[in-house]
């Protein structure tokens, strides 16, 4: 069989399992998952078994120390991904939910109804415990699954998805809900993305070739959650102090992820008493600062800003600062070289409030808070599959309710079009 | 100037009219639509010299007398595209709404607020009146646009997009909002959906060939409107008299829309009693019936249905009839064969009404009324872009509020994460 033979027959057999699986309850479907975390935890040492080989594979084949630290199953990340299953678990199922309802003259009643997507391509790179995390949240809304996870760890996500699809079967889990792709041929990413009609949704998460490579190629619709550049802008009315903790916080918290800040925009009537401040407070925390001309005649031991330090995503402990004229430049600013992620405006004005929230295209965007809040646990929506900085469909965090789409029903009498 | 920057600039060009139309007011948009509708009366000679000049053109190149009559810019087209913008004033703003709103333990106050898309793509064939009506669905909630319509109508959509600006300019409106793809070059288009990061979706309308051209080479995300291959399943428990009625209005109120019926489907328990019906209704309208074997056995006069028939949209007075064994049955053919648009269940059953409302997996799902209501319009949503037959985003008729994404504002007091 040709893969593309192959992949076609797992795009058939997906369709098969959704449609079953939008006929399951929620109370089958939370079954189900417990009984896929029982058996990640009956399959515990096959699951280390199956990494160690990965791991040893990918040590010959020269991986770095962090993709290693990535590719691994320890004993605490099995755990993360067990409570990860019962905590979706416990989430409110949002299938057959009722969006809106409305009736016409004519008598017809219509209704706008919450239901699964249908088939989702995930396709990740090195860590295994997506291979969980995705296909559960994707089940959960009555989704089926195709995977494709790195070639690296194609060992442990195999175990792991064997070890779903067994404990999900003792409690009447369609066959085939969640499939792994097992080979490793690159193509069958082109392939995946490809299957218009059976594939309905492709989730890229991982690095920008990974993304950029599956835009370019796929047929089907694609949410990407691509990187955050993400800005805190410090009005001329902001409250000093507050300024300082956001923007620590913001930068410094946990500075490897899309949330965190990677720019600060300083109004220029504070920017000479402001920067000096922030440069202390930064400094301290061991961050790299560069800086703009402006930026830089009011702290000299900033290093000078290129062009693609506006732009840049460092996920590291490097924050550059400029100066802007007022709050339009600075949302002019973040919409230029932003990647509409999550920017926030420190100010006590409301019109400069105002301003920043209607001017600024970004997913989130905060007023008097830090950007690290833009996660689906801090917005109440439980797990999230990631971040989108796409504008249609799911913008912002992606949860259980952006995995699903809608249908309307229309109840009738017999009426006819005149 | 190569055709990738001619492009590149356009998209430049649409964003900056974009970011000025995002702080637009109702009233604005409203005063500007009103403009350009006087100014399409003003330019109405000048409309029908440009459309006349493409007619010849057309008319020497040996297009055919279709295709003539859908490229011809008539009164009462005219006085159509003017009703049109007049009527897209009066419907209601989506811009800025609130869709919801909740408040965080820690005091963040989310709220989830309905914005523009922003850049909107429309790659059209051959009717010129696309140009406006799509330009101002588009302006009215705040979208920049770039029209590529058919070669063929080139100077005639020159005309009317550059009466819409000249009308629009005379009340403020951003330049560039609306912009037409000048040359005849086909690579203009997949340069246009390629154009990622400035173009934020591309909506093709026309022929599959289109469509399936734009989903080939897209980078930026598509919506679709498809092929409508709608079915009526008449089950045992349907009103006879209710039965006929819809499945002669769905066949035959306008049979060259993509709402109309291509399929009538029937229980087998009623069948004998029901096809004879049917067919009589029907051949009275001028259809032409064909039938699967077990139709046949009943009504000899259909002509014997093939496989390519299950799947065909004819818009025309054709159609293919079937029996099956059940509800679910009926529910499996029609999401194979179907194309997710349109589709109706008589029957007064309530087991069966909320199977097939339940297991079809169509955009709209009829119980006792036609697909024929499928529609922008009839849905009371006011004018549409189309009907989608995608499931993200947009599902079903396509009108303003699908026009616009949304982004999160949240509201702190200082807020940082722990």
């Amino acid at each position: 069989m040709s893969l593309h033979e192959e992949m076609l027959q797992m795009g058939d057999r997906a369709v098969t399992a959704a449609r079953a699986l939008a006929l399951c309850s929620t109370r089958k479907k939370n079954s189900i998952l417990e009984a896929m975390a029982d058996e990640l935890e009956a399959q515990r040492a096959a699951l280390k078994q199956a990494n160690a080989v990965d791991m040893e594979a990918a040590r010959q084949g020269g991986l770095s120390g962090a993709m290693l630290d990535r590719l691994q199953l320890t004993d605490a990340r099995i755990d993360a991904m067990i409570k990860g299953i019962n905590d979706v678990a416990a989430l409110k199922d949002p299938v057959g939910q009722r969006i809106s309802r409305w009736m016409r003259p004519n008598g017809l009643d219509i209704q706008k109804i919450r239901v699964p997507i249908g088939v989702i391509a995930i396709i990740y790179e090195s860590r295994p415990n997506v291979t969980a995390d995705a296909a559960v949240l994707c089940l959960k809304a009555s989704n089926a699954v195709i995977l494709r996870g790195g070639s690296e760890a194609l060992r442990s996500n195999q175990a792991i998805a064997a070890a779903l699809q067994a404990g999900g079967a003792k409690k009447g889990l369609p066959a085939h809900t969640i499939q792994l792709v097992a080979t490793t041929d690159r193509d069958a990413v082109r392939e995946l993305v490809q299957l218009e009609g059976r594939v309905d949704l492709a989730i890229p998460r991982g690095g920008e070739g990974l993304i950029r490579a599956v835009v370019e190629q796929a047929y089907v619709p694609v949410i990407k959650h691509y990187k955050g550049v993400c800005h805190v802008y410090v009005d001329a009315s902001a409250d000093g102090a507050m300024a300082l903790d956001i923007c620590e916080n913001a930068k410094c918290q946990r500075p490897g992820v899309c949330n965190a800040i990677e720019k600060v925009l300083v109004h220029e009537k504070i920017a000479a008493q402001f920067l000096p401040q922030l440069a202390a407070r930064l400094t301290a925390r061991k961050v790299e600062l560069r800086g703009s001309e402006a930026a830089r005649a009011i702290v000299p031991a900033m290093k000078p800003a290129t062009e693609e330090d506006w732009s840049a995503e460092y996920l590291d402990l490097i924050l550059t600062v400029g100066v802007v004229k007022d709050v339009h430049a600075a949302a002019a600013h973040i919409n230029h070289y932003g990647s509409h992620h999550s920017d926030a405006i420190v100010a006590a004005d409301e019109a400069a409030q105002k301003a920043f929230a209607g001017e600024v295209d970004s997913a989130t965007v905060y007023v008097n808070a830090s950007t690290r809040f833009t996660d689906g646990g801090e917005f109440g929506m439980g797990a999230e599959i990631g971040i989108s900085t796409d504008k249609l469909h799911a913008r912002g965090p992606m949860a259980l309710e952006e995995l699903t789409t809608y249908k309307y029903v229309i109840w009738g009498r017999g009426q006819v079009r005149k």
